[in-house]
């Protein structure tokens, strides 16, 4: 389903998720369909979708931007990634999810969502196999850059 | 959900998965209750499940065992984590997700699957943010260890 409608409700999501928890606004750039496992990332929520529409979502950020959001979330400095960080982006992974979900159901695209799970590593890559096209969001946030992946069969 | 019996399905469907995908015979650990961040691997194959159930599966490998199961399923060497590594991955946890569904269907506990999503990175570790408890269960083939982590709520 290459279809850039059915990512915007993700992109919004992301957005509003991370201005209410964290209080920041990132510049979203444009979404390419990705060809490669262009997103390496230090911290991942991966986010599984099922029911009539089947897919994943997953949002990665180099280390330093996730602690910032965790700091912005709690207040808290976190030197690493502790549990406290990896609970705030499944959090934020959840929430991506979730407020894409209500908005896709208004447009008769529904799904369930399974509970988020954390990879953390150092510049690690994820890869999504679903049949249809992963569409690839980089977001830039003081300089640093995360990614939001959405696949939707 | 703490109750074991919830995982032998996905550790039948694992064993049975990799016998006929790969024509090997991993022996089973004895599961337990994931308490930190154990199972450091290097390609994970991660599929959420949604539905009246709720949770996620992970199966994560060492590189050289993923590189193995391959070579045996193909019957071709690969040197490093290729793509057609990575489709090895998420086709065994897609069996292993599909092969536990049908078998917990018939104990009245349902979900839907998602599309696997396939981490890799050099000693990453994957958590599971559900409300239920996450067992482990490691498995061991030549000498090397590999983990399947079910997290159900």
């Amino acid at each position: 389903m290459l279809n850039v409608n059915y990512v915007n409700p993700f992109i919004g999501a992301t957005l509003q998720a991370l201005e209410m928890m964290a209080a920041v606004r990132p510049e979203r750039g444009t979404p390419f369909v990705k060809t490669d496992q262009t997103a390496k990332g230090d911290i991942s929520g991966v986010i599984g979708l099922a029911g009539e529409t089947t897919g994943s979502v997953a949002v990665t950020f180099p280390e330093s931007l996730a602690r910032r959001i965790y700091t912005n979330l709690v207040g808290e400095e976190a030197t690493e990634i502790t549990d406290e960080v990896r609970d705030s982006i499944g959090e934020l992974a959840n929430m991506i999810a979730g407020g894409a979900k209500a908005e896709l159901a208004q447009q008769g695209c529904s799904f369930q969502i399974a509970i988020p799970t954390i990879v953390v590593g150092e510049g690690h890559t994820i890869d999504h196999k679903g049949q249809g096209p992963c569409l690839v969001v980089p977001f830039t946030l003081d300089g640093e850059v995360f990614w939001l992946e959405v696949s939707l069969s």
